[in-house]
């Protein structure tokens, strides 16, 4: 008997290990989560391109903590796309799901673009910022070009 | 006139160094920032929650890792309350400036009770996470009632 509640319990506990896009109760809070989580990325994304563009004098402290901070969160807005979340309050392409590897490999690149800008903004070195951030820019726009509708 | 063109960039510069608060060109800017924030710090920390209530099997790793997010985003909500960001799509209430004081110290305890959680995360310790698990919902919620509308 205590074996088989042992089992019983062992094999909810499976059922409970969800992946991380199952985290979410309701496809609308993964619609929520992954909105909220690029707005992030992109606010403080913008704060080193401010710096990156001259448009605010250069800080290497507040550079550095706005580049961590977007390093950090860069793994997670793609846990926010399980299937079926294509409606609703969303600009997501269908592509994100008929193209999963393509999109995967765009959120890869996003995120390893964005490790060196960190280390770049780690250095001090304005330079070595202005070209990281144009490289975290680009991947950006190609993700956004190929799987966000206008 | 080069000691003069220095003193004219050196204020130009000092008008640049915005607060925090400062960085959001326009108020829905702002609001949209924090209510991202918000949701980013609420869904890692019910990742926590879910394992300190045994809704989910306790995973140390996945733990840590949510704590530490949750831990590195809570200073950052709490920029994006400038002075006349209380309308439009917002629930802030006007007692947010009224009795800015206490609003900081809420927020001041909240990132103190996140840091402690995070530490409890990386010991591994299911006991230790439940209550400081406790203690960051409760710093939520004081502040929410007093500073959130229903």
């Amino acid at each position: 008997m205590k074996t088989s509640i042992a089992l019983i319990l062992a094999a909810v506990a499976t059922a409970f290990a969800l992946p991380a896009s199952a985290q979410f109760a309701k496809p609308e809070d993964a619609v929520k989560y992954r909105k909220a989580s690029l707005t992030v990325i992109g606010a403080h994304f913008s704060r080193v391109g401010a710096m990156a563009n001259g448009r605010v004098p250069f800080d290497a402290k507040v550079a550095a903590e706005n580049a961590d901070l977007v390093a950090v969160m860069a793994k997670w807005p793609w846990t926010a796309f399980p299937e079926g979340t294509d409606k609703g309050d969303t600009r997501a392409k269908p592509e994100i799901w008929k193209d999963a590897a393509k999109f995967k490999e765009d959120a890869d690149k996003f995120q390893a673009e964005t490790v060196k800008l960190q280390a770049a903004a780690k250095t001090g070195n304005l330079d070595a910022i202005k070209t990281a951030f144009g490289a975290v820019g680009a991947s950006c726009k190609a993700c956004h070009d190929a799987f966000r509708k206008d």
